[in-house]
């Protein structure tokens, strides 16, 4: 038998693989990527930004670095990660049943990826499980099952498609009896700055699972999936759950679940115009049924964190807001002991990366004479506002430390914990890391006692 | 102020980091990858493996890729990545306390990163805490303190030394009132052959936590410690657990305490001049003190794997092994129950990328007439003899089914469920996932009831 590394399927792969024919040269790069930055240098200035800041200076050059490392599959061939990686590996010897080369199921379970949502540009999560049945007496490296998913992931992508696009690939590259894959999705769900006030039960994740079969696997009742379900059940997948998505909830992005606002908000045309320059600088076509209206959902979303927004809001909340403070939280003032508001949630926007960062806030502070405590929705509100708009985590602790700190006499612990899309979503892909940010102010940043009594009553994180 | 992007720092940076200064240019990767390619194959002939054989002829050509990859670090500045994401930052105004640029503890939780032994070349898996106190009104951008530790665990390592270095590089190129670094370490424990079968509580893992800090952190009693130590506790780290390491424990490698063998076995010099080579080709020293040895200790540990020892000791072990079958289970053989071995656990070597893989085997079998049950240690033999060779998993499961069929007279179930080295120490870094195959012989191919039960009696898995 001949060395199936070299050659012998190339002419199969070659034929097969038409999903996967965008082709994006090394050399166009510079040309897309300064295409990238001017779009971004756009955006900035309609947020009201001075793009020559310190701290967003260089955030287009940045954004487009880690655009183009977060689209790279536009740019990836399957054929190219699979060629070399079939084997061969023998079957059954004249025996009954399914093993090795010929049959017998092979799954790797719980693959971390990331991709971007086509419909609104945000990333989401993936947690990825894919299988396949060997045929031929052959079998593929393993390592590959998760990099030609990855492939698709790097894309501009909605859950079904990349299950559909993966499975299709998966099948034409090793030809084997089948294919199935699993992906269990999570998306942000950010809430808008009109929405966050009212509903405080924002749920922050929108979560789905979606599969996709060929050959064997192509009939969802196929007993094959019995058996690839058993293999992933230890995972906390439930074969219940599974279900191709009726028409009747392709809502998966909340920026199409959105309600339409009551008030028209205009939209800047030139930043519409740059997000669809983008998009198109990555690869992909902006004309696509898909992505035609993802430029205006983005720009939209990212009206959030205008700078000016914040600042009227700002002032106009805190005039209004000082009035709220619980008047029935009856303390002793002279006891000194420390009041607490823990997993105030927040949601922000890195300045660096212009992508995502949410989690946490938690909050101490003593009452010093001839003030009162601050009510939790004050709280709420004051690390809304901070959060909404171009941040990173440390100016957001100290800022709400600052904030409160006036209103209370001056002892006041803030510590925040985040998420940030930016660890995972670039080069890096650290996906269980986590952040944690913290300011102290008067007698807090003294007395070790009472900051480590505080310390210690924060629980865990309650964020995902 | 002038932007901190480019260059207020760089001569800071220049003047303060010494320690990363290996340069290999891009021009020899070629240069040393074939000279790790011949290495490989002096390793594999001494192996007893045929080179030219399918499945390894391209191994010594993939061991190069991965080992280079796997050991980047050496060929990577922290200068390069931490230029640039030094961003100026406001302290506290006219307040007491610590928060932003000035003080306020950063941290960034939960980093998965892998590093080489440096005692034995296997690689071993770290969970990276990394936290300092900004200083002089700039931050950091979060990423980098991940980045920069993965310069530094893309090495051949030992886990204090990481932390050092880690902690060194940080507080040089950030210029922070202090860095705080701790590990938590994770290295595989393969038994060797000759002494699996005796021990049958074999620990898998060696487990290991270190500290280092500078400044702030430089007094391991320093307050600031107790600040880090309550914003990591919520992910599983007590402080109590936290020391330097004495003389006494120096024994993290499992190479290093391995007692000496009751019968000396020859090592092959070629075999240790060539990863000694290998040592040199990635930049390290093989002369360096804790180096010295691993040439001899990485063969040794190898040889476990050698082609023809493993088929002498099966034809051997299965001539007396067939007489240890467990006469007392008395059984209803009209019955057909299944018979189940749940978590039987198994070391192998993957023949693609020479790293281990390991994990655990679940058997199920009927009893055909006139044959009986098989024992407990029978089957976790058959399991160890296929695990200690070049292997691939589909292999190891068709293997293991095949070998234990006529036994019981042709209804057989195998699945292996493994964790693979290769797979998280080389670009992929999929740190959680995890694969399992199938093998189903006779009735268990034919019979979807009594296949699904034996699956869902399989518990959810207890390797890491």
């Amino acid at each position: 038998m001949g060395c199936l590394d070299d050659g012998r399927f190339t002419v199969e792969l070659e034929n097969g693989m038409k999903i996967d024919c965008s082709e994006v040269g090394l050399e166009e790069q510079g040309k897309d990527g300064s295409a990238i930055e001017d779009a971004v240098k756009v955006l900035l200035l309609g947020l009201g930004e001075d793009i020559n800041r310190e701290g967003i200076r260089r955030t287009p050059l940045r954004v487009a670095k880690a655009l183009r490392e977060g689209t790279r599959g536009y740019r990836q061939k399957v054929k190219d990660i699979v060629q070399g990686a079939l084997f061969p590996e023998a079957g059954l010897d004249n025996r009954v049943g399914h093993a090795g080369g010929a049959g017998g199921l092979v799954i790797v379970r719980d693959i971390d990826l990331f991709s971007y949502c086509e419909s609104c540009m945000l990333p989401f999560q993936v947690k990825c499980h894919v299988g396949y049945v060997p045929s031929g007496e052959r079998v593929v490296g393993l390592s590959k099952l998760s990099r030609v998913a990855d492939v698709f992931a790097k894309r501009l992508q909605e859950p079904q498609r990349l299950a559909n696009e993966v499975c299709f690939a998966l099948h034409h590259a090793i030809k084997p009896a089948g294919v199935a894959v699993v992906l269990q999705c999570t998306h942000i769900h950010f809430p808008d700055i009109e929405s966050v006030f009212l509903d405080s039960n924002h749920q922050g994740l929108v979560k789905i699972l979606v599969s996709a079969g060929s050959g064997d696997f192509e009939n969802k009742n196929a007993d094959v999936w019995t058996d690839f379900f058993s293999l992933v059940k230890f995972r906390g997948i439930s074969m219940e759950k599974i279900h191709r998505r009726e028409s009747s909830d392709l809502c998966w992005c909340p920026s199409q679940c959105a309600k339409a606002s009551s008030k028209v908000v205009p939209i800047n045309p030139a930043m519409v115009t740059a997000v669809a320059s983008i998009i198109k600088s990555l690869g992909e076509d902006p004309l696509r049924k898909e992505i035609r209206g993802t430029p205006n959902r983005f720009v939209r979303w990212l009206m959030n964190f205008q700078n000016s927004n914040f600042d009227m809001k700002l002032n106009g909340f805190l005039n209004a807001g000082i009035d709220s403070l619980n008047e029935n939280n009856e303390v002793d003032l002279n006891d000194k002991k420390t009041f607490t508001e823990l997993n105030l949630t927040f949601w922000s926007q890195c300045e660096h990366h212009l992508l995502p960062f949410h989690g946490v806030v938690h909050i101490g502070y003593l009452i010093s004479d001839g003030y009162k405590p601050i009510g939790k929705s004050l709280l709420q509100s004051i690390v809304h506002f901070y959060g909404f708009k171009l941040q990173v985590q440390e100016r957001l602790t100290r800022q709400i430390a600052e904030m409160i700190s006036p209103l209370i006499g001056g002892d006041v612990i803030v510590v925040v914990e985040a998420s940030h899309t930016c660890m995972i979503s670039r080069g890096i892909e650290k996906f269980g890391s986590s952040t944690a940010t913290i300011a102290v102010l008067g007698r807090f940043s003294t007395d070790l006692t009472i900051r480590a009594s505080f310390l210690q009553g924060i629980p865990s994180p309650t964020f995902t």
